[in-house]
């Protein structure tokens, strides 16, 4: 079979995928503002969906605290495995982070069902025990964003940023409604979109834009 | 802030954002192939992005095929760690099977580095060695595709299936069109869409089908 192959490098895809989305971020009339342009761009480099375009929705300042974070060396907390995966854990590293996922702990599968509730409330609830700045990347259950907002209000949580981007069809909207209402840095992708890879993608371009690469 | 939550059992949360997505493929007209929209409905589900109703490309007998070879305990070959992650471990190896990941493995590297290829490639020429049944689970590179391709062509591999669903925008479309003309089970998400997330979510669909879970 003939197809056609872009004769392109392997480091030069990435440069050629963001000029792509540049192009038709363009022509569709959709201009981005420069300070978090970037990482909406890594979103849809990550997805090919042009909608993050429109609602990704990021706190006044929102970015550079999440900045200062990694360069103090935040924790990243995720709600899921797979975002744990996804993230560039030796790029965080060389900021002396690390990415923690509680979901399969016993100890939090074991605190859930004494709660009755589901293992990412415990899994935040272990988080809130974490020493030092915390950045938390949920991009799967909404019942994590309820319960980080509880923690919040509560004033037993302090997070350096929220990454609030779970998918889904049930309770996934209004629990990042939840998070914007909070006087906390948050970036929300808002409406029913998100998942496990734009939780992980939005990391990444923060500590891909640290390290000067991208 | 007052927000309003659906009072949803986690277990029951899956089921009801199932019957959101079937009501709301009959509002758009769509009818989907009975034999596969549980897989293009649980793609939905993972994203909430309708267009994998659209562009979701199933061979013939591509479902049966891959039951029956996760029946007999298939290995599934992911290009990211993230797809590992997200494959339902404890489902395979209630089957026999096993998910592999070779892109951080050192001789992959060596062996790229050597063949001035990808470690997407290499990754491919690995896990041509394998014995027994194997999936193919492609989420992200489009050169393993095309290498997938090429060693089909040779008669050096003969996968069980290929799920080829790389998200992106330089040859990713491309090299999925390569897996449609080949004579072997496939599911490919046409276009430019997909992602590691596709990737785990169809292993996962095939597995809770062959669960009777849903």
């Amino acid at each position: 079979m003939k197809v056609e192959l872009e004769n392109v490098k392997p480091m030069e895809i990435e440069k050629r995928s963001f000029e792509i989305i540049t192009e038709e971020l363009k022509e569709q009339g959709i201009v981005l503002p420069e300070e978090t342009e970037w990482i909406t761009k890594r979103c849809i480099h990550t997805s090919a969906d042009f909608d993050y375009a429109r609602n990704l929705v990021y706190s006044e300042h929102a970015v550079e605290k999440a900045l200062d974070a990694l360069r103090k060396g935040a924790t990243i907390v995720t709600d899921t495995q797979m975002a744990r995966a996804g993230i560039n854990k030796k790029s965080l590293a060389r900021f002396g982070g690390e990415v923690k996922c509680f979901m399969s702990d016993e100890d939090v599968a074991e605190r859930a069902k004494k709660n009755g509730t589901t293992r990412a409330v415990a899994s935040m609830d272990k988080a809130a025990d974490l020493e030092g700045p915390v950045i938390f990347a949920i991009g799967n259950a909404p019942t994590a964003l309820v319960r980080i907002y509880e923690l919040v209000q509560e004033g037993r949580l302090h997070p350096e940023l929220i990454i609030g981007v779970p998918v889904g069809f049930v309770n996934v909207v209004p629990s990042k409604e939840l998070i914007l209402s909070l006087d906390v840095p948050s970036i929300v992708a808002r409406g029913r979109k998100g998942g496990s890879n734009i939780a992980a993608c939005i990391c990444n371009a923060l500590l891909y834009h640290l390290e000067g690469k991208r």
